[in-house]
């Protein structure tokens, strides 16, 4: 599985290649406030500015506060396939899982993969590379009593079989954030290494999923 | 306003009537276990189908249990506009509500506005004509205090509201139930007069529900 | 029973008067956050302070932000029993309702009035007079659409229940706030009537609440 | 820690041997469905009342369905300590967790917390010995990815908390559970190895509940 999943990306990264030719690759980040936060000075798509080449990958933040993955299909028309991108990635999935909690309106697990297929197919349909990210944490305790941890991993899961099934790019949010937190966050602490508040970025977590993200960008450089 | 509806409906009816010369009118009710149930023996659309002429009236079920605004949305395809309806009558909303208590997972009120929209938008693209129902009861106490009635409240003048923007024809039954209940439920009981068990269709209530929706399908008659 | 209640108010006050002879009548506040702000500059706590006779009342408050009635039976030992009151007046049942949607640890319905029940024996126990309140708003439309209208509706049923058959004195905030916003908020506005934010008082909540507090405190004057 | 904590026991069950002199040690199973289907025949208290001595132990089931820590609090005068046990098994805590989901009435961590500990305390006063467990499970899933694991381990790690600061014995049904599970659930079921329903036991769970309780109610036979 291992070795697909490499011959999937270099097959993917081949193709960002061969298009970068001409003009740069057009990415889209495509999230929640996690990413609608990516693009201030700090956020991890400003990073990501500063160490892919301008002259090969345009970046272009397209994250709201709140969103679900029933949001970004809802929206998706106007602020993903009308922007033509060439790669867009989904980083969805906090609020999916967290809104259950917060003000009942969650989404179900069967209707989460629906719509997270519905949005991946039609981004394909415009033949559009897609990436895909796992939801990294609520919560950074490392011993799996953050409340939401059975939750995330589910719907983490979700996205691995997505990816796996249809042979797509993973940035492994959650598994990496937890390895990270394991060797850096010994007094099991549920916030202050790779975030501010359980859930958004510090800085050290926006370097953190810049140098995640640009592995699978740009992967054989 | 109310002229107007009823103009709304009068030439909503006259355009029915034109399509029932060739063929019967196919009317498609699409909703949640309330409408599954409604074509069993004794159901709203199986006394509709006593009462109403088969040669001009086909009236099918497309109720599947739990569903909400946007479980709608994802099967509208394959259990709607695959089947050529000339009427759909959407009757949706109580999932919506309930689901935020029994599993965290109900519909945002912004998004519940947005998905039926979109329902609507795309059956009248379709050219069908589009009838909508308020959500009926999660509860029969006629106090106001089911622990749902703040919140059914909220989302059925959502759906008037739709109805009267888009001057389309509605089945009010959250308005017909209370008026129906403060007659007929001295006790303040929460279930017996119309339901079995706060939601689901007794006998009464499925005639009561045929007998309204009967009134706005056939009005001229 | 308007008869009945009035003769025990008339008792109970009878009581407040000939308590405040020698010392003035100790009234403790006890709630949640709304009450916490009401010690506040122009809170409704530091407003009755102002009206009524300090050397009749001693005006004391208790409250603390997110409470719901087993937090004031858990905590009524040390802030409340220990200052030796001769009268606490119980204003609780918001979060009790609210935390349901917020957080997913509301209070059951039988549990409500369990833990109501307790507080109140203990208190009675103590030769404490008690008053009820019911929970005033969450949220000032007055169609019966805010979220929770249904729910608050039947917690504050069940502190009327309460207050009739034990018959004590009874601040029905429920039910004046609605007179209130029936005749005062034509817009159906959610807030900016009588609170600020759907729950917390603003500057005409708080002289409202203190106007319907001191009727029922000091009935005779 | 292992140490004390086995010379707890040896010293509990020492206390246990000294009191069975006279009479049987009257033993309560105090919890919620799990412990009121534990009488039925099969169930792990009609079990461990084949297993353990009847004249050196009387057991009695006191669980009642939809059990959270506060409902043991309002009922214990009746259901337990009017029965004058020796020793009180408390088994509880999925209820706290799991209706923050289906109703929006779970318990608040720190609530939790401080209810637990008022059980303890007043059982403690009235010279009984407590035997505190561990929430086994909600879904079977050893991967952690079912929806409550997060929480679960959580207010399982309060219980091993007040054990362990207390000094008192502890059965850890989840770590047990989980440890089984590990071993005998290869293919990740969420129900069918130790309860049939995710939560409630089958034969092999009330046969591996008695056997954890047995260990620890008779350590020295």
């Amino acid at each position: 599985m291992k070795t697909i999943l490499r011959l999937s990306i270099l097959v993917f990264v081949a193709g960002l290649l061969a298009m970068t030719a001409a003009k740069p690759t057009r990415v889209i980040f495509f999230g929640d406030s996690i990413t609608q936060a990516g693009v201030n000075p700090g956020g991890y798509i400003d990073r990501l500015k500063k160490t892919m080449p301008a002259d090969q990958y345009e970046l272009i933040g397209a994250g709201i506060g709140g969103n679900k993955i029933y949001d970004l299909f809802l929206r998706m028309d106007e602020d993903v396939l009308a922007k033509q991108p060439d790669v867009v990635v989904i980083w969805v999935g906090v609020n999916d899982v967290w809104h259950k909690a917060t003000s009942g309106t969650g989404t179900d697990p069967d209707k989460f993969i629906k719509f997270y297929n519905a949005v991946v197919k039609k981004l394909q349909a415009a033949n559009i590379k897609v990436v895909l990210c796992t939801p990294a944490a609520i919560g950074e305790k490392t011993d799996m009593t953050n409340q939401q941890d059975g939750d995330l991993n589910q719907y983490s899961k979700f996205i691995r079989d997505i990816a796996q099934t249809q042979n797509l790019p993973l940035v492994d949010l959650r598994k990496a954030f937890l390895d990270y937190d394991l060797k850096n966050n010994p007094e099991n602490k549920d916030r202050g290494v790779l975030t501010t508040d359980r859930v958004h970025l510090n800085d050290a977590g926006n370097q953190f999923v810049a140098d995640q993200m640009q592995k699978v960008l740009m992967v054989s450089k």
